[in-house]
């Protein structure tokens, strides 16, 4: 796919699933690197009028998963890809509209992933996201693993 | 308030949350000492036909935010109850409806939770989840440290 057409892709995915089309997310930007996210504060807030711990670990995770997926579009590959493990820090609450940042971890290699997938089927990737508040300080820090499986050829 | 008034209290504060509403959960039961909740597999569903992995993370979460919650209205103490960090291992997919159960680390004492509370209006506790497939394996752990903050008498 190209890049737009892969992100129009992603776009159309991610509603198709009832618990995303609840955050009400939409993709603000992919820069070949980070891909970010945003979802409105409305449908994501808590009891104290801030998002909701449930809502900003959902759009981080999403937003990971979407980079996992773009990036193994781009290299031809169709994998069932998985959260592994994840840590969320929530550093300050946020009483704003939800905006996440995803990337590969500091130390995390595409290019060992997809080798891994091809010779193997399936690899791991360490991925980051974050959250932030409008001044720029972080919300939430988001630090996982995801697997990719590919998917027997039909 | 009695337990019976609690829970009732738990029951209708949860969906006044719109991202819990999504959820669609309910409260299974308390014993004293584990709450327990559940979401059905429909509303929390992915693009592999198993849970989505933000709706595991926020049913656990919830789960635990409610667990607190209830031992410090026990406690006579009102609080805003924050999540402030977790840790999620996705071990295996689950295909069926979701049923979480949350109680404190092995570790954590309610008593001295309380009394820093009390004593410094503001305390911190390990809190531990689960959601199990239905063989009884685990399909996902979450071990988080939530804080509680006394709110202003008013």
């Amino acid at each position: 796919m190209t890049h737009d057409d892969a992100l129009a892709h992603l776009d159309a995915h991610y509603p198709s699933m009832p618990p995303v089309r609840a955050l009400q997310l939409a993709i603000e930007s992919f820069d070949g690197e980070r891909l970010r996210l945003s979802a409105p504060l409305a449908a994501n807030v808590n009891d104290k009028g801030c998002a909701f711990g449930g809502s900003l670990a959902s759009l981080m995770t999403l937003a990971c998963w979407g980079r996992v997926w773009l990036e193994l579009d781009a290299a031809g590959l169709d994998c069932d890809i998985y959260v592994a493990d994840s840590r969320i820090r929530y550093l300050a609450p946020l009483y704003d509209d939800l905006h996440a940042q995803a990337a590969p971890a500091p130390d995390a290699r595409w290019d060992e992933f997809v080798a891994a997938i091809r010779a193997k089927g399936r690899g791991r990737i360490e991925m980051a996201a974050r959250i932030d508040l409008p001044d720029g300080r972080p919300a939430t820090t988001f630090d996982a693993r995801f697997a990719a499986i590919l998917r027997p050829a039909g």
